[in-house]
């Protein structure tokens, strides 16, 4: 019998594997987490919290913690080169808000994020599960945030990958 | 002889060949135009700037067009958050200044470049080449920017490298 150690058969190009070992990783096992504020929370306050938690994106939710928006860097810049004072504007005004709101789930793929953030342009997806209603196990358009994703964690996972090599 | 489609040797499992490969992808394949303004450009404008060319980061060259500093869209929220005119403070007064930028080169693998940006927790890299002397063809530290390298430009390959199974 020949060694087999270093052979292997997988009727796919090495291209084709790397393609088929990248839809394998799953949102659940690369996700940070996620920073979350109110929203009668102030845009004043909303800009000391993304310096604070060192992100670049802040999940806004409701009385029940069920995701309402987004606010992104760029949304706050805007904001703040107004003539308005920070102090009194909620960040609910200036966010994206639900159902506009591009998600992802603990078991989607990291690809599949990733292509999300690159078709929609933007640079971060709140990781979410539907919350299920108690009586009739119906889903509504209600959204737990369980975690985020961002170019920040698929520039890592491409760091990563390369590392793998060694 | 039996056929040889499908079958290869290359001594690396599928995990090593995915990172040689990732490692084969240059930065001069990859890199995005860079968004340039003068030293003597104001906060003010050089935030409209960020929002016109869609850019998170602008690069900063003096009279000869030499990288001088860079200017993040939190280095801009930051001073507009602040009680300062924006139109009286050129960007000089607030950008990361040479020689504490983190470079990137046209034959640097990608996935150096990916590497610096988790490395450093910055967003994007300028893409330099550094400026002959005329006189002796010694290397000063003087570089002309080619283009930018991104969190985005990294997600991207990294969506491209799943597409490849297709």
């Amino acid at each position: 019998a020949r060694p087999r150690v270093g052979y292997f058969y997988t009727g796919k190009t090495t291209i084709q594997a790397i393609g088929a070992s990248i839809k394998n990783k799953k949102v659940k096992d690369y996700k940070s987490i996620p920073v979350l504020v109110k929203e009668n929370t102030s845009v004043y306050d909303a800009i000391c919290t993304m310096f604070l938690e060192d992100v670049g994106t802040l999940f806004v939710v409701n009385e029940n913690n069920d995701l309402a928006g987004v606010v992104s860097r760029k949304d706050l810049l805007r904001t703040a080169i107004g003539k308005h004072n920070l102090e009194d504007i909620p960040v609910s005004i200036i966010m994206t808000r639900m159902p506009n709101i591009i998600l992802t789930y603990p078991d989607e793929s990291l690809h599949e994020a990733a292509s999300k953030l690159i078709r929609y342009q933007i640079d971060a997806l709140p990781v979410v599960k539907p919350k299920q209603k108690a009586d009739n196990n119906q889903k509504e358009n209600k959204y737990e945030v369980v975690g985020r994703i961002t170019k920040t964690t698929i520039t890592r996972a491409y760091v990563d990958l390369g590392n793998e090599e060694l």
